[in-house]
C-alpha cells in the first residue's frame, strides 16, 4: 500500500492573538471592519506568514466577527491558504457546515482587502456569503506587489450578483494601496519574498 | 476579546485506505492513473462525502503517486475541500512546502476528473504543478450533476500554458461520464444531495 498524507491542517499564526485582544465581538460600522483586515494584512507580511492579504467573515447585518484570515501560504506550506480560503474555512468550522449560507443562519458578508484572485473567487462563489465587500479592485495589486491574481472576466462581480452574491466596492481604498506598497517596499530592499504561481519565489 | 476558530483540518475519509490498499507506489500509465481517480471519484460520492469528483498528484515523469484528493465538502464542512484543493494541500503536506514546482523537486502533475471548477483552477495554478491532466472538459459535467462550474475563460487552457502548466485533455472520457450518470440517477432516485453555489441544497 502507498504511504500518503490523509490531512491538511490550516492554522492562523499565534499573533493573531494579540491583534484580537482588544477587537469586540461585533462590529458594527463596515468602515471599522476593512481598517481590521488592513491592520492584519499588514502586519501578516512582516512577520513572514504570507502576503499582505487579510480578509474576514462577519454577519451581514449585525457586524459580529465570525471569523478573521490571513494569508498564511508559507507558514502552512499549503498553496490554497490565501487569506479569503483561511477565513471560509474557518467561519465553516466554526458554524459546524460548508454552507455560509444556509436555512437557519443569519446572511454572511466576506471582507477582503482586495478584488480575489481567480482561485478566492471560486472559493467566495461556492461558501455560501451573500456578500462580498473589497477595498478595491484595479491593476494596481499586481502592479505594486508583482502577484499573479489570475484571468478574472471583465464581468467578475456581475457573475457574483448573479448567484445572489452582492459586491461593495472601494472601502477604504487608500488604505489597502499603502499596505501594498509598503510591502513592496521591503520586498525591494531585500528580505521579504514574493512567491508566485510557477517557478516558485522570484 | 473575540472567540473564534483558529484551524481547521481537512482529512480523507476512512474508506480510503480499502481503495489504496492494492494501489502500487507508482503507477507509469497515465489512463491507469486516471482509472484511479474515477475509481476513488465514483466511491466518494456512494460513500455520501461529497461529489463525484476525485484528484491525484503524481510525479509527472515517473507516476510515482504523490498524493490522492476526493471532495469531502460535504465530510469536512468546508467549501473549499474539492478534490483538487484536496489533493495539492496533502501533496505540499507530504513533500513539506507551498511549491510542488520548487527546484530540485521532480516535476508535478494533477489528475483530474474533469477540467476544474474556477476555484481548483486558481488552486492548480498556484499549487506549482507542471501538469493538469483531465479526464474532459465541456458541458456535460454541469449537464448531467447540476454543479454549477463557474465562469471559466474560453481561454482556461491557454492561461495554464502561459504559466508554464501543459494540459492533457480527454483520458478516458467515457468514464468520467459514466461516474456522473451514476451520481445523477441517485439524485434523481433520492437520496444523494448536490449541493451548490449560493441557497445551500437543491
Amino acid at each position: 500500500m502507498i504511504e500518503i498524507a490523509k490531512e491538511y491542517r490550516v492554522a492562523l499564526p499565534a499573533w493573531i492573538e494579540d491583534e484580537l485582544a482588544a477587537v469586540p465581538g461585533v462590529i458594527a460600522d463596515r468602515e471599522e471592519r476593512m481598517h481590521l483586515v488592513h491592520r492584519l494584512a499588514d502586519r501578516n507580511w512582516r512577520e513572514g506568514n504570507g502576503g499582505p492579504f487579510a480578509a474576514l467573515v462577519a454577519e451581514r447585518d449585525t457586524g459580529r466577527i465570525v471569523s478573521v484570515g490571513v494569508n498564511v501560504v508559507l507558514a502552512s506550506g499549503v498553496s490554497s491558504a490565501h487569506a479569503e480560503v483561511v477565513a471560509l474555512g474557518l467561519a465553516q468550522t466554526a458554524l459546524g457546515g460548508w454552507d455560509l449560507g444556509a436555512a437557519g443562519l443569519p446572511a454572511h458578508e466576506i471582507v477582503v482587502n482586495w478584488r480575489p484572485c481567480i482561485q478566492c473567487y471560486g472559493a467566495t462563489m461556492w461558501s455560501g456569503v451573500r456578500r462580498l465587500v473589497v477595498a478595491g479592485e484595479g491593476p494596481e495589486l499586481e502592479e505594486i506587489t508583482t502577484f499573479d491574481e489570475g484571468p478574472l472576466g471583465d464581468d467578475w462581480a456581475g457573475q457574483f450578483e448573479a448567484r445572489g452574491i452582492d459586491v461593495v466596492h472601494d472601502v477604504l481604498r487608500d488604505e489597502a494601496l499603502e499596505v501594498f506598497r509598503s510591502y513592496r517596499k521591503a520586498v525591494d530592499d531585500g528580505g521579504h519574498v514574493v512567491y508566485n504561481a510557477r517557478g516558485g519565489t522570484q
